[in-house]
């Protein structure tokens, strides 16, 4: 699973840079950061020295995604949005989660610690992605995506806390993020805005 | 003091977020991480694992912050600017620069390292705020704000420096940081730019 | 060279805040994250409290480089793209490479570590700038810039898996990045897009 989703977050991250007309290197620091940058971060908050950089085959498949990108755009124009490359990306998500939750447990933090350890290991790259490409960060702004990651974390939390193994902890955070996440994108489920739920007056000038 | 400042800085970046009409998972990370970015960065420089992802009770405030934002826009257009939550802030402002400086004396690093420990405690959370909502941060950008916590982080070193105790220098950087915030809020103070100094020419093209 | 850097990064990096009005504590931060966050992301990569806030004298450094960009930029434009600063750009950004590989052999990361290590010492300031001024980071859009550390980082490594000593393989990342770097500026060298090499059909919207 953790092959999957290196080598589907860099080939996602890849095509939005070449979209954008990167250079080569550009692009390949963009899809690197989409596949990469979620585990260093989780890396730096529990202090260890990031994975990535000491082991070799992470990168090389993280470099495959950014070759598989660039070959792949040549034929479609957009690569990302393929049903293969969404359900990898959801499988990711899903593997990136449960790394993430597994470090946190490991390190001793809260239940919140937990939530939020796995949430920016999976969706962390996509973030730091898109400040490299000067937008807002889409798992801020669209669909039901951190979300999924966020119950797949406090899933592996209650399981553990219930007193489950580990490997059954796991199987149920990547059951319910990878579920969660494939209903959403076939059902197009999205989260309410407050202006939505009535809490917040709409903006009038759409004008900006 | 710490818990004003979690709900206060909470309740204005949810408060920014629902004003961009983010989804309420986006509301919630950038109440958050407004909250919690400037200590989280502080731990991760000084080598610990962060306070945020150890500590519930810290969580809980900074939820309670943006469920307050959510209910007080459903009344107020704009409840970051009303002066509780403007004093709010200042107080807020204050207790983190003094966390920041206190951990950073604990740490042993330089003077500057202590202001900018300090500074980055107090007003990181609105700088990661602002990169989430894709905008320059603005405390690059306008009045005495960051200022403040540098004045604070600075008399905390020299209270230590001369020999103080660790609770009369909190008291004194609190107290500048405080003090020196809210006059700048009631009289509009403001630091010059370079072309204001004369320093730089003015840009001619303002249509960019 | 490490202190000709220090003072070059200050000055391009204050002179683009001052270029975009921000205020003069604005300014100072800018200048010194394109000094500094280089190294600190290094130091916080490898588990280190950075430098940066241990060592007075480097920031006494960064704060010339500032002061320089306000006295240059009353009698100067652009005080950036002066071949003296772009010179001592490219000798900061040699002299940040090295420091980056020797730091990153010293930790006992993979080859690829190396590289990225040595890379992001050298050009995260800059990419930490622009992030801060709300712009896509330069290095990911411009030139070969990046690229000149990415093989000075790369040389470092395969002179010391060749068996050399420390210092043969610092003056060999140094001399290849300061060489790529000068050559490139001088020739107007530039790394195609995907687009470039036919990989992708360019967008048809140019009015973005």
């Amino acid at each position: 699973m953790n092959t999957v989703g290196l080598v589907a977050f860099a080939l996602v991250g890849a095509t939005k840079a070449i979209r954008e007309e990167f250079d080569l290197f550009g692009v390949a620091v963009v899809g690197l950061a989409t596949a990469f940058a979620g585990g260093v971060t989780r890396d730096i908050l529990v202090g260890r020295v990031p994975l990535a950089l000491r082991s070799a085959d992470e990168i090389t498949l993280g470099l495959l995604g950014v070759g598989l990108a660039l070959g792949v755009s040549a034929l479609l124009a957009n690569a990302d949005e393929h049903p293969i490359a969404q359900v990898s990306d959801a499988v990711g998500l899903a593997a990136f989660a449960t790394a993430g939750a597994i470090v946190a447990v490991e390190t001793g933090v809260s239940g919140f610690g937990v939530v939020a350890i796995a949430t920016i290991n999976a969706v962390g790259g996509g973030a730091v992605a898109d400040v490299l490409l000067n937008r807002s960060p889409f798992v801020l702004l669209e669909d039901v995506y951190a979300s999924c990651a966020v119950l797949g974390g406090a899933a592996y939390w209650l399981a553990v806390t219930a007193g489950t193994t580990g490997s059954a902890a796991a199987a149920a955070c990547a059951a319910v993020t990878v579920g969660t996440r494939l209903a959403a994108v076939s059902r197009g489920w999205s989260l309410p805005t407050a202006q939505a739920l009535g809490l917040a007056r709409k903006r009038v000038d759409d004008t900006r």
